[in-house]
């Protein structure tokens, strides 16, 4: 079994950009529970590895390409098989003008990922926003903009 | 052209209920644009009859028929083609426990709808609601339960 | 007992604004319960005439005098005692930019009060926010910033 | 200097309890800023360590006895100054019946605080919520109950 390192979980959130599902089973659990954080359409425990990967398919066309995610610091207590990443996003939904503060339009949030691993892989994921950020993320996961219009997820 | 009578608005909603679209253009206008409070997945504006009666028919589906709407007040102001009905929601969400105050699970709110009319049919909708009540529809609204578990829509 | 007319509304509103206790005493019931939507520090239901007084000044303070408050329109039903006024807000925070569209800073809103009279004085009042206003309003009654930095009100 | 250790933010929190200054300057810093999540009246960056102190008097009025907070994993990265720490939050708000499910009234929640460390002290600390925790965070911190009542914080 893989000891729980700092670039272990560098590995598994690399194995999950590559969208290689025999290279994400080496980190992520196939029953992995995965939680978002808020209220939104998106938002509430995820079951089982597709379902998770299902998301966050969605979730690329919520944003349509302009999007940043950036990992902060990664804290790991390997005794209680505990993970914690510190991340920032930067995105915009589609149609959003560049520059616009509207958290309706535009999300800027930082917050943690707690990833808890059992034999090598993450069986469970949660995540929490810092300041106001899980408002700002229930408005820009919903399908209103600033002004009210639908905009279909 | 028919005139804005309490009348004629209880018949616009009596019409809607039939779900006979012949009926239903006689109060509705085909180009109506329909506003639901809130920032969850239904909110916003609807554009068309046609999008407005489709999103009806999935609110039944979130409701799992537990629901009850309740009529109030109607008042009219005919020289500025507007009425607003006074309206009271108690609704369960699939599986909610019988008498749960949970607002994840349950929605309990008054509100009023505002409609213009134009040439004897409401052209224009809009929502609002009394209290917490757009928080509690925010909740009722999303895939998460009380335990944060999602119940797709 | 005076008639209950879309005059006696304005008058009554007209009566606030002078601040004259007699005057206002004229129109709103010492007993007046009133309610303001969401979930801030001024929501909920103010109980007596001095309470809801001593709120409104609290609440010019949290603008500090860039606040427009415009009625729309008012519709009556003098059978149930009931009159619904719709409005628009457009205001800012203290030190908040012109012009700036973040909700934390400013408000735009449009709703409704509806107000229930009884011998001719208003004896309760709800308000009511069309589309995300509530959240608007949350958001702008808070004591964060756009930056999440407190302004204490 | 002092090194970060998870013993030392244990110490942190124990000198926090006693209410002492000079025990609690040992670990943090006069110059504090600590953000407590969401947008309720207690939201937001504190300014130094008196106003932070203060605000945690206000929130123990806000409860009124009946609120346990359990620390659940100390995470270190002593190389980043950097500690977080999950949390675990059960209250009520004074009045609110035991056992009641109402996020207005009872607050169930877990999170984490974030640490920065200077010199051995606490320079900067913020709190983020699982779930939908900042939601019923804000709903728990507002000064409505359940029924719309204010409850005057």
């Amino acid at each position: 079994m893989a000891d729980l390192t700092r670039e272990r979980v560098d590995a598994a959130y690399a194995a999950l950009m590559t969208g290689d599902k025999s290279k994400i089973l080496e980190y992520w659990d196939e029953n992995l529970r995965f939680e978002m954080p808020g209220h939104h359409q998106f938002s509430g425990w995820y079951v089982g590895l597709d379902d998770y990967l299902t998301k966050m398919g969605k979730l690329g066309e919520a944003h349509g390409g302009r999007f940043a995610a950036t990992t902060k610091h990664v804290l790991i207590l390997p005794e209680a098989g505990i993970s914690i990443d510190v991340y920032e996003l930067d995105g915009y939904r589609p149609g959003a003008a560049e520059g616009t503060i509207s958290p309706y339009d535009r999300l800027q949030v930082q917050g943690v990922h707690m990833l808890r691993w059992e034999n090598g892989r993450v069986v469970e994921g949660r995540s929490a926003l810092f300041g106001d950020g899980v408002t700002r993320g229930n408005l820009w996961w919903s399908p209103v903009d600033d002004a009210g219009e639908r905009t279909e997820l």
